[in-house]
């Protein structure tokens, strides 16, 4: 609650234009809409500026079409990460609406079309890590901004990386996937002058351990101006990059 | 090399105001200064924004002080991080003109005074997190950043973080500090609409595990939004943050 | 063996009340009843105050019924923990006694229903994390508590967690159950004054390496007053909080 | 803040006792004392029932000096933990009213020596773990509780422990400390129907990796009833427990 | 090859019994047979009084069934580990003289049946532990020992094991298998005075970690005495246990 | 770019035989091929003497035929690992000219047939390790190197290994293939004077971790000149291989 | 306690050879000294054939001194294990009679010197493993066995081991004791028909990980027959070794 | 003992040139020299083409000097790695002739001078790393081999090493050590067609796990042709290379 929220509140109580348990309600008022096995967080877009989005790896299609389902009585836009495709088809069959994208495994309804500002760079190191390229990419969109896909550039043949300079550099933040060892995005942090994510993928075998060795990889970059999300986690770059790029094109998304 | 560089050059030779051989010698001269046991990147300014920063931790004084000399004479600003005390004393008898943060372990000459803009938060869990803190407030100073210090408003007490709150809104990039658990930088995340940059630090016992609990707690935030670098990083903390805030003034380092 | 359990047989031997063959047996008595592959522990009630729970993971639907068939014949109340529903499919052919929860996957005979007292708050930070969660609860209320559910209040929208805390805190004991970085385990912790029991749960990916970060999490905790048990053990945490609560309230369990 | 106290503060407002302005500063009061490195939480007391303890580690002797400063004035009770005896002295010198127990490592202020209730059973499998022990039996001692202290009845001599379980079960809750591979906790938490918390230590070498082979298995205990806290935690044990034994006796701490 | 051996054919050579080139084929003979996927070691009962034992884990039906058949023609008898039933069915059906054991998973032919000479016995914690079990008493058997088996006997409920010990005692050696936290390894440990093979098995979830955690706490007992083999491995427990059971009664099997 | 080829297309444009534009195409030309999901390199044999090898694990059948199908066209040799026989049967489907190995589960087309120089020994500690050693194998001899195949002779029958030892010491370079410990890499590299290259399996069990336990030991191998590469990485060795074998025999792959 | 034990008092209950209360005392006599910090488990020399030992790393001097002062009046031996030389002296001043070995850092008081039977062999792979050698060589033949010492003998020079094998397989049992990756258990387990103990030392550097590398190395070996010790632990595996040495010749120490 | 090694004795014995008892005690010289705590590998060099190198780390200063002594009366050259400054003073006081180089912490004596041929580049990323590439360098000259050090060209100034590339492409093997992430390594290795031996160093700090992070980064290298050694082996990695330097240049080492 903000200070003058309660002020305003009080002045109203004091002015008798409002009851005192009015006034209690409406300042104690629980920003939330309660399910049996969900509490939707209707202010979280007034709060951060996004709306909430629904993890869909721990849920049953049952209790994703009923979230989806509130928030599209109260308008918001839906995004739900990390849905198989079994799962997809169960969820369509019962809501028709939620368009589903087989590779970044993401359904969505009524993303911000007409706003698409800036521009994000994705970058990816190899042709198996796109399924966390379009996690990212399709999120970044959803939430209004322009995105530049750049995929398989991976050191083992640097040249790739160079022909692209350019392009990514005129990104205002810029994200790097990559498995195997991760030494892409050292390589770009070198190079440029924006923001890097780094975004390690489960690519590989061995002592790779599932992802744990880029992850290790990137933390410890040799170059400065690199930050890191979790193993495949395209969804948390590209939130992040689109808090970035909105602050950078001075368009705060409402 | 940026392919216009190329193509003037390449006119400058067919109209013979240049040779070949000086074309040659200026495309592909080497953007560093040679020691016996550095290659100092000069251009780095140019190509990232920033000027070279030393790491102090693996090199002896009379190394750190070759590097120095060779960038004072190029009139470039000096970050000298991870400075013991007693590595500073040495430096300074050589090298006086380095001032020493003993809390931020930070020497630093000529950082980037008067143009200090846009607003960076960096909030602490703890007393004990100071000392990276400070490691983070000085790095972002030194590149022309404001900072607003919020120290030890921990979740264990979250009345006092909620006290801070709306200080911490103001900021363009918020930096969470933390040890233990590292459960600030989820709390944070989920009350603001800017870009939060998880430092974990090693403060804790036991599983604690020097830093890795908070490191993997942080990666595993259930708030968006959040990216993270390595433990105890606060410079690189504040080198990502100072990258966004100045995207978000829109007005680069040059 | 207890000192005045071993001085009254003596007694009686020295009266000749009871020969010393029959005092060596009763007082050498095996206070189990021993199968092919178990050795069923009919004394623990006594000395626990809880009877024996039958692990189901590691055992096979034949061996199960053999067991619960000899606790039945004994008048013991059963509780079956980690049955998938395959198993209990073949249970509940040979056993139909057994009533089967799908969610938490237990199977009980004879819970102690007319005895609930006092109030254990089980409280989830996700929607994901409700499969633990009815484990915790239908163990808890088998051992005769009142359980009181208050799931998806995670710390990324905290007002929820705000809006639930007087429930919460009219329990005697909290269980607190968490995926991703745990944080809400500290949060509550340091909010109420009644003991909080935390249980990471195995919901996550990547680098939260199957429940081991909220464990760490929540072991590292900075709220003081938080113990912890294994990753997913909804019932060792509601064994534990019925033991306090137990004690609590006054009424131990016979 | 409490619904029904904001209800009364705005019934005072409409009744005009109170400006408006008044009831916001007294509803958004700030429950903490602010120094320069520290936010000392004045109100946890009150919230949780007990009083800030100040966690001396990572603090310097000036900073923990400081706040126990604000804290005397406030005429709060005093527990400082792992203080090393360097540190004590120069603490000591300031601050010669607080009471330093060099094996514990613990210093003190007006514990709460009148009210002392109930049990609380400490055992430990070694010699070597007393350390512990004492950081739990002294930190318990302070919130008012009654401690028996049980030292060296590791199963390697299990008699050891049979001829002192009847004075354990005397206990409402058990604190079981032990390094090596920390079985005491399981034999005991099969022989009581208290709750047991335990306590791994880093006592041991090689694979024991400086405590985490008791923690885990403390963890995975086959009995049930036990819930774990982190490694040589004491202090954590002894809270849990004293809430637990408070709990048991009907006396809150107020 | 032995000293003397060498010596024995050089006299040969110098009373030109035999030509240099017999004794030198001699002297070099491979001691093994080669197949195209494998060379069996058929000098290894000689040198190390056991037969080679086949691991059928790693090697498919064809492969089992060439080795095998070599070693029927030299009369060797044959232990296969490791052979999941469907295996096992292809197995038989090329090769019927082969026994399957389905708790064990393990095959023989010709086991040393008439000279079982010792007592080894075999205890395990739960019974969810029996399948690693049977594969040591099943292997134990095949090596010539009596075996006293003794399952279910968890500290969790240790009067159960109480009762036993006398048993327990009348071995030569005894094997104990433990999933959960291994407990039982170091309370047997503590009670005897023979030496002691500790197996953890993998029973148990979430931070178990498939079985380090029993593994870690086998090697960090506090009771003298214990050795222990890797994780399930009860195959490797019984024929270190043979050896010893061999040595005690002065009969190595040839 | 090399420094003469710059100079001598600067010296051609002075000469005025290519405008500026026409050298700058040709010094800026990008060498690769782009698809949607790949940027083919195929500059990687003129810079490396390897053409690109297909890494088929995390690629799609589609997309492994387009990126051979370009490689074909260019007169490419085709080398793609870790296809499993499912993807195998799509791939050959729309692609026959592409030979399948089902125990390496490698696709090749045009190997360097009758160019094979020099000597690669591969040798392998055990049965199950063939199918690494394959993959090894096969790619040795596409890159054109002769290649000896010792199976099975691990040092629990240490005689097998020095009835080999002769015909292992003929090869320019040795690789040695192992599962469980891993232990005859140093046997090995104690008795040879050739190069070593350790490739751990992922062949064991428990404490095993599915291989880290044979790589931790081969990088810690108490003989001198052994190099490791990942686990069940039988091609990275045989790339490194043909490396070496080749600089022996002074025959470059051009 | 033994049934017949138990037994034979109530018949001399029974008898009225003694009263009811003194058979009580004996029969729940506590069967050890119990110190302010030390229970000392007197009863274990008849329990297990081994007097306690003194574990010294986690003791101070004066506990130390305590503990053998109590074993000193009982006439038992005495072996303190783990006292660096600071402590030692420390000791020796309030305890003459303990002699010091300072290589093993072991204290004994009253060896069994005249018993000394059997033949334990003592292998090491390299000369900085001997520290942890002399710890089980001292302990066996505290223990009454025979020792033979053979030092350094690691494969990277296979040729001296073999030279000492008729040496080695003259032992009842074989402790083999190495750091790097403990290949030495693997290859002399391959080559005997004796029980062989593996103990990792912690000599090593990098991914060695203080000794973790040869544990789970040896824990994997390809030999059968081999069981494993904690790192460092040469008072383990001589304490098991000499279990089995006494058991060999049939002469257990009473 | 090769084959015709004996048939060749076998025939001076049938021939009566040597009695068989000389024969044998040829045939069977145990080819090391023995001291009390050491086996000198005398027969190395013929064995593997290189003379045993003494590991300083676990070793006494006189156990060095007495070791170093029998090795030069057999006229051997002497190679002692790992001496810290403390230690290495000590030596030169009873063994003069041992240089000493302080930087890489080698001392040696009559290394291989004359016969210096081919070309190792020894490369790091930073200047912390030059500590291990001295190691390396040191050990490279000593066994004959032309070294170029091209030091610090790390990849977040990626101009540097292009700067260096021809120099680095005309050694016959590149060492590349580095710490952070150890990205230079895949950078290198996509660039050159020489074998890459990778060697990550213990530089780093937080996550970077003591050189684990660059270790793991390396054995994952998406460049293919790269092998890796322990952490900080600047040893390990010369001497591999050197091997490989000999092969490539036709010129064994005997």
């Amino acid at each position: 609650m903000k200070k003058n929220e309660l002020l305003i509140e009080l002045e109203h109580v004091a002015a008798h234009k409002i009851t005192p348990q009015q006034a209690a309600n409406k300042l104690s008022k629980t920003d939330f809409t309660e399910l049996n096995y969900a509490k939707i967080d209707t202010a979280r877009e007034k709060r951060t500026g996004y709306s909430e989005v629904i993890y869909g790896a721990g849920k049953t299609a049952a209790q994703i079409c009923g979230i989806a389902s509130v928030m599209k009585k109260q308008g918001q836009s839906i995004l739900v990460t990390r849905v198989i495709p079994e799962k997809a088809v169960k969820i369509q069959k019962e809501f028709p609406d939620l368009d589903y994208d087989a590779v970044a495994q993401i359904m969505t309804l009524n993303p911000k079309k007409s706003v698409h500002i800036g521009e994000i760079a994705i970058v990816t190191a190899g042709t198996s890590d796109i399924k966390v390229a379009e996690e990212a990419a399709i999120t970044a969109e959803f939430f209004g901004n322009h995105v530049t896909r750049i995929y398989d550039v991976g050191v083992a043949g640097i040249q790739r990386l160079f022909a692209k300079l350019e392009v990514i550099r005129q990104a205002k933040v810029i994200i790097v996937i990559a498995g195997m060892e991760g030494a892409l995005v050292s390589v770009i942090g070198g190079l440029v002058n924006q923001p890097v994510i780094g975004v390690p993928t489960s690519i590989g075998y061995g002592s790779h351990l599932n992802g744990l060795t880029p992850l290790l990889g990137m933390l410890n970059s040799c170059s400065a101006g690199i930050s890191v999300v979790n193993i495949d986690n395209g969804f948390g770059a590209a939130f992040n990059a689109s808090m970035i790029n909105h602050l950078a094109v001075k368009e705060k998304i409402k």
